[in-house]
């Protein structure tokens, strides 16, 4: 790639950003937009969807950039919860390496780089036209010295992160702890989940459970439920509450049809006809519900597994922690997610169903990187003009117009890419919840983890590693080797990535835009006249992280090679968090709250793109025929292995589990609150199953919002 | 080699083996002898040393060998310990597995090998000249169906060792809880070992430690021991303790010369002199020692780290597994050992010190094996006739002698690394006792471990791959290639692998004499007349096991491909088992009893055995042109890897910890038995350091044996 494409593609897709952030700014003034662009504030009523039109509200203004960013920390820890927080320190961390990182890179770096003459002549002339390689480091003579400003600063943007990475993982550690020590009683701290129940003739599971606590642990046990298997109650709640939904548009259409609409599609007298079979149909729905709901909480289908409470923190985990039963396959215990964090589908699981579940998780995960191995094949082939043209000879013409080519290697194999992306996150997802977990939160992690892999495997080495599957494979069957591999390969793919960084500007307003919903939308409400009431997204944290997580690979990978790239990281960053702050804000309502461990998966992540900018450093020193640098750089990956094994022993343990102190600490603070009576009788029936809870559709009600927001 | 050579090797060897049964089988009817051969029963006091000549303890007879035949298991229980039982059920299962695979190996697949004609001219005659390979898996023609039938036997060996791994876990795993069960109340399992206590200004450890446990383990809290830094108090000890030593051999001179010898090297009035001068000595040690001690445990010196005991066993479980402080660097909490287990040199470490040791211990243990590589590529040399003669040319005319070469190439090889490995086990104790290990068990475990590596890479890996230590190394670079590398390089050193099975025949028979006490006990009664009294050893499992494993190995590897092996191996774990059963009753005393933490080692490495023999049976196939056999393999290491799985989660666990049914269980048989009130006042002192107890030797004894006794 030449630098007059990288700048049409910059133009390109500055262009877009702003347009589409014009668009947002005037759309979300609008006030049927509102359930779009602010749903949180409107569930919570801080705004109402009414409100006359008003000129000014057509154009564009910069006031919600100033509102996302004079929000504070703990403003968005109140409102978001700490998971939001790390999300953003995640930028925060990022734009913090990538300045040292850019300010060393483009005044240092970058002039070394292109004063080099490996690869040109040496004229200053022409820029436009020169290849984005002269200002990597393919561009220094082999074995210059100025390799060791490469090599110091390799040293240094290590140390630096190291700092950053020990800093802000201390930083979300005490985040964690204070959230902890601050919060009330929450029924996740006393409660455990045991699975694995060993099953006897003449009892029930509900009486060994009892009897098993009352026996081993009669000082604190409080109370259990045991998990039904209501796989066939959901299906029923489902099918009630599609009736429910279709009951409420159809009132809620009389009801507009009344006010502003006189003449609907169907008549008045027929429509009634319509309400009524609805409501009964939905009566009798519910009456199927009532009755198979308490078949099943009375007689058969328990579940060997049970959610069992304590009276305080300590005791749940002491029980959680030390292994129960002689046998360990049986008395499973572990900590219990918070009751709305339940994923109730898994129950169905056993010890040895779900080992094998998460083999064959493992199995599909793996296939499904390898299948789109395959079509980022053919994407990558596009960024050559030869080979598209050998792949479709009537664009010939078309390609030898200059602009037309620069578009499409600079822009369209990038787009491709990002779009085939967004269909990985729900298949990953699909999976992890297959793989037995009992909480979403913990779905998602593992979701969010899975998928980090996926993009570096798919997006990075799939990009540098030339040829087929097999043979970009093979090079991990030859680690000597890797280094060297990577040496050559990855500089190579520098303009690729420029252009990569540069096309997710366009994707991150397009978060900001919502264009989907909001299509969805606007259909919804002049096709088939429904409003479907506001639906209150969660933020998708398992296809979001690993977004940043890749960027920050390609920035800390390509600091040494072609550091040209850091100003566009850099323009991401700044945009992200201003833009991800502000749909935390408005957009995104917390599901669930893990007290902040995704950030151990940033910090592995970090850990390991360190790793392998070490790795290819040492190939390209070797590369450029400077051999002692190359071994000089060995100790680094050592230090940085260190560094992170520190971390995780004096990190790591209180992401797991909350120690001893702060448990007995809050244990003894609420001893002789009154207020934890009322505390401990909501906990008796906090883990009842939601599938068997009596069903709530007020047939007569007018209230959409309600149910949709208390299912979301 | 060729079949006489190997006949020679078996001949020598068996021989030699003979030769010291025989030996044994007379000295240790000697009275003199009985603290060599049976030093545990003479210190049980089941034996006397006294007794006179009789013609009939020349004669040589095999009733140890009835008599350590006869004892039953629950007695070898008894008296020796679980660790011994399991020691002896690694011979046992062994021996199951090499019965199947001996009488598969040698009925068919050894007829098969031999029967193939890849290598060989078709005559059945002459075969004492024939090569070992001729037997071997080498010899089945390429593409031949009949490798078909080494196929299914890699299949049914797997099968089998799984079922005998899994029973034979189960087996110990019950063990262990029944010894648990009917053991009476330990120390160790009422006490945790805090490391890592925060120093405070203005408290002295001692006050940290009782606020803590008082402040957040108070019902359960029993008391405490703070550890002291005593390297200086043991140095004093061992000065005094040498003082005693050196007196009482005076007295005891004096004692002898007065009954037996009227005539010393000094004079009656001289003698008692220097009696009296050393008693004098010791007797000022002692009060320096004295000195010493109050100091130490009153003052200063006390070490960030102490024994902790609680009142019950699940409330010191429930200390140990959960994390305490909100610093996981800090309060750091593990169950403690036996008291008589302690390792006290470890306490001067702290967290950091600990863990930078265990990297310089990590390194030194891969440096020592790269040195005796080298010191093995030498001795590999040697089995090399050729080679020998250009190293050492004048021995050209003694190598033609054909007996000469046979010993050379059959003996020699093995013989020099089995003395060159003797010296291995005492450095790899000495790099584990350096990791900051709470225990001699633990110590001795991690040695164990060490040792395994040691071997199986040194003894194994090094003898089959050729060359140079960097290019042995390097095909674990090349992780494709290993098993068709492995496939072509271990066939071919099958004979020296089946010439250092034979050879260690006579180094199990030299454990049944043990030599080199016996040389030192002779020395020691006729050149300077010191009669030492009774040392009894305890069995050094970390070397000792890694050999039985390393002969396992060796048999899973050599099944498949020279089934000749077999046969002797099964010869060596008969003899082992005999003699080692023999050595446990009458000589060894168990210093520690781990509860059969040594099996999960042998477990592992018996996986490790059979993927690699399933690699190399890849390998093979795929040498011997049969690809789809070489593809059908690949199932297995799978399997085999979720085998082991499955045994990590249902076996390992209660090796890590008891679970809490048996804690409670116990707790609560005890609560109401006077007898524990004793035994808590004894554990509030149990672990109190022994270099800070009160020093008792009294001059005026002449019992010898007590204090060595009680110090072993």
């Amino acid at each position: 790639m030449i630098v007059s494409a990288l700048l049409t593609s910059v133009g390109i897709n500055l262009g877009l950003f702003l347009l589409y952030v014009v668009l947002y700014s005037v759309l979300r003034k609008q006030p049927h937009n509102l359930k779009i662009y602010s749903p949180r504030l409107l569930a919570d009523g801080k705004l109402s969807a009414e409100g006359g039109f008003a000129i000014d509200s057509l154009l564009p203004s910069p006031g919600w950039v100033r509102a996302a960013w004079a929000v504070s920390e703990d403003d968005l820890l109140a409102s978001c919860g700490l998971d939001a927080v790390v999300f953003i320190r995640i930028f925060v961390f990022c734009l913090k390496v990538f300045s040292v990182a850019g300010a060393i890179g483009i005044f240092i770096l970058l002039p070394i780089n292109y004063l080099g003459d490996q690869l040109r002549d040496t004229d200053f002339s022409d820029i436009p036209n020169k290849s984005i390689d002269l200002f990597s480091i393919s561009n220094v003579k082999d074995g210059s010295n100025r390799l060791w400003i490469h090599f110091s600063a390799a040293y240094l943007i290590t140390g630096v992160v190291c700092y950053l990475l020990y800093s802000e993982y201390k930083f979300i550690y005490h985040k964690r702890l204070d959230l902890f020590h601050t919060s009330g009683p929450q029924p996740q701290h006393f409660t455990i989940l045991v699975r694995g129940i060993p099953i006897e003739d003449g009892s029930s599971i509900n009486d060994i459970v009892h009897r098993f606590f009352m026996e081993y642990h009669p000082s604190t046990y409080l109370s259990h439920i045991v998990v039904h298997r209501t796989s066939k109650l959901r299906t029923l709640i489902t099918d009630a509450e599609k009736l429910y939904g279709r009951l409420t548009h159809l009132k809620s259409r009389s009801h507009t049809s009344e006010n502003l609409r006189r003449s609907g599609f169907l008549g008045f007298g027929k429509k009634v006809d319509v309400v009524g079979d609805y409501s009964k149909k939905l009566e009798d729905a519910e009456e199927n519900l009532r009755i198979a709901q308490s078949g099943v909480s009375q007689a058969g289908e328990e579940v060997p597994a049970a959610f069992v409470s304590f009276k305080s923190r300590y005791g749940a985990a002491t029980v959680a922690h030390i292994q129960q039963s002689i046998n360990p396959t049986l008395w499973v215990t572990e900590q219990a997610p918070d009751p709305h964090d339940v994923y109730w589908p898994f129950f169905s699981t056993s010890f040895m169903k779900r080992w094998i579940s998460k083999l064959v998780v493992f199995v599909a995960s793996v296939a499904l990187i390898i299948v789109f191995l395959l079509l980022v094949t053919f994407v990558q082939g596009l960024t050559n003009l030869e080979q598209l043209e050998a792949f479709f000879p009537f664009l010939k013409s078309i390609l030898t117009i200059a602009v037309v080519s620069q578009v499409i290697t600079g822009y369209l194999p990038s787009l491709i890419l990002q779009q085939l992306l967004s269909v990985v996150p729900p298949i990953m997802k699909l999976f992890s919840s297959m793989q037995g977990f009992i909480a979403n939160s913990a779905v998602e992690k593992s979701a969010c983890s899975k998928m980090l892999g996926f993009t570096i495997w798919n997006i990075f080495f799939a990009n540098v590693l030339a040829g087929s599957v097999t043979s970009r494979i093979q090079i991990f069957f030859d680690p000597k080797n890797i280094p060297l591999v990577l040496a050559v390969v990855v500089p190579a793919q520098a303009s690729f990535f420029i252009a990569y960084v540069v096309t997710s500007w366009a994707s991150l307003s397009a978060e900001l835009t919502r264009l989907f919903p909001l299509i969805g939308d606007w259909i919804g409400r002049h096709c088939s006249g429904s409003t479907d009431g506001v639906h209150v997204p969660s933020i998708p944290y398992h296809s979001a992280i690993p977004k940043i997580l890749l960027f920050e690979l390609l920035g800390l990978l390509y600091f040494l090679l072609a550091p040209l790239i850091l100003p566009f990281l850099l323009v991401y960053f700044c945009l992200g968090y201003i833009i991800y702050r502000n749909q935390l804000l408005n957009v995104y309502l917390p599901k669930y709250e893990t007290g902040g461990k995704f950030w151990p998966i940033v910090h592995n992540s970090t850990i390991f793109s360190l790793l392998l900018m070490q790795a290819i450093a040492i190939g390209i020193f070797a590369l450029k025929k400077l051999p002692l640098a190359s071994g000089l750089i060995l100790p680094l990956p050592v230090l940085t292995l260190l560094f992170n094994e520190y971390c995780r022993k004096r990190f790591l343990p209180v992401f797991v589990a909350y120690p001893a102190e702060s448990l007995i600490k809050k244990d003894r603070e609420e001893q002789n609150d009154p207020e934890m009576n009322v505390f401990f009788n909501k906990l008796v029936t906090a883990y009842l199953d939601p599938a068997l809870m009596p069903v709530r559709h007020p047939v007569t009600t007018n209230d959409q919002n309600t149910p949709l927001l208390s299912s979301a």
